[in-house]
């Protein structure tokens, strides 16, 4: 078994599971956010971040689910996050161009969108299978930033990071 | 630096760069759906698995511009996908019901899914800016179907696999 303290028996302990995972997630996209601020060269891409790093802070892990686990029982690593981000850091320390640089940064997000995507997404249709109703508003609301914050990247991308980096 | 063995200069060295990593990450996954085809339990799971495989090896990396890396010069990791596969097999260990481990697994190929999505479609964007038209198509291509893949295990999860691990 891995870090997880209790088994995965039934359906609800994947989705609690899932909850803790995407909790570590947010926490680390919160940590790197700083850095690719710090970064990024063009003053509308590092807005771009500031805001993402806003809504991040709003959090949504559904708090209600986590108080379930005892303090300290969280997660100490995630390979998945872990290695999108790391990944992105290793990247970043590879690239001088302030241009080509902020081309890097910015798919770097779009991967970290399209892992929070993909996560809010299976825990919505779970918690809707498992009777927690209570849980979808504000993991819908949050899947449903997410999708907003990766559609405007990508025309951010299209319309000026790309072309400056060319 | 980390593995690459040159550094990235221009633009065009970030996208032939991201198409060594999609390369790898490809063929990281090809060696992983055996074992989610041999863990699943539900034999229409089992399919869509087998199916992907076969779209997987298909292959849709951008052959021309691997040419341009000398053979053995690929990555050795990458850990994102690394990680969200690494993970994926963490969890497959910790899961022993069978309908909660089809969910589970289900949930990780739509993690991979969106892996590739995110790479893709910043690929694509890449590929236009810097004036490389001819890879378009295929990275479009494997863009579409990934897309199309993400969509059909989300009803296949709705429909079926969720309600069974319920």
């Amino acid at each position: 078994m891995g870090f997880f303290t209790s088994p995965i028996k039934t359906f609800e302990d994947l989705y609690l599971h899932t909850v803790r995972d995407i909790y570590y997630a947010e926490n680390r996209i919160l940590k790197s956010l700083p850095t690719m601020i710090e970064k990024a060269h063009d003053p509308q891409l590092k807005q771009a971040f500031q805001q993402h790093l806003h809504e991040t802070e709003g959090g949504a892990a559904p708090e209600a689910d986590l108080r379930a686990f005892r303090r300290g029982a969280g997660r100490r690593d995630l390979p998945s996050i872990d290695g999108i981000i790391d990944e992105a850091e290793e990247l970043i320390s590879d690239v001088d161009d302030p241009n080509v640089l902020d081309a890097a940064l910015l798919a770097a997000a779009q991967a970290v969108e399209h892992y929070e995507i993909t996560r809010y997404g299976t825990l919505i249709a779970w918690a809707k299978q498992i009777n927690r109703p209570e849980c979808v508003p504000l993991l819908q609301q949050t899947l449903d930033e997410e999708y907003a914050t990766d559609k405007k990247l990508t025309q951010f991308a299209e319309q000026r990071i790309n072309r400056l980096a060319e």
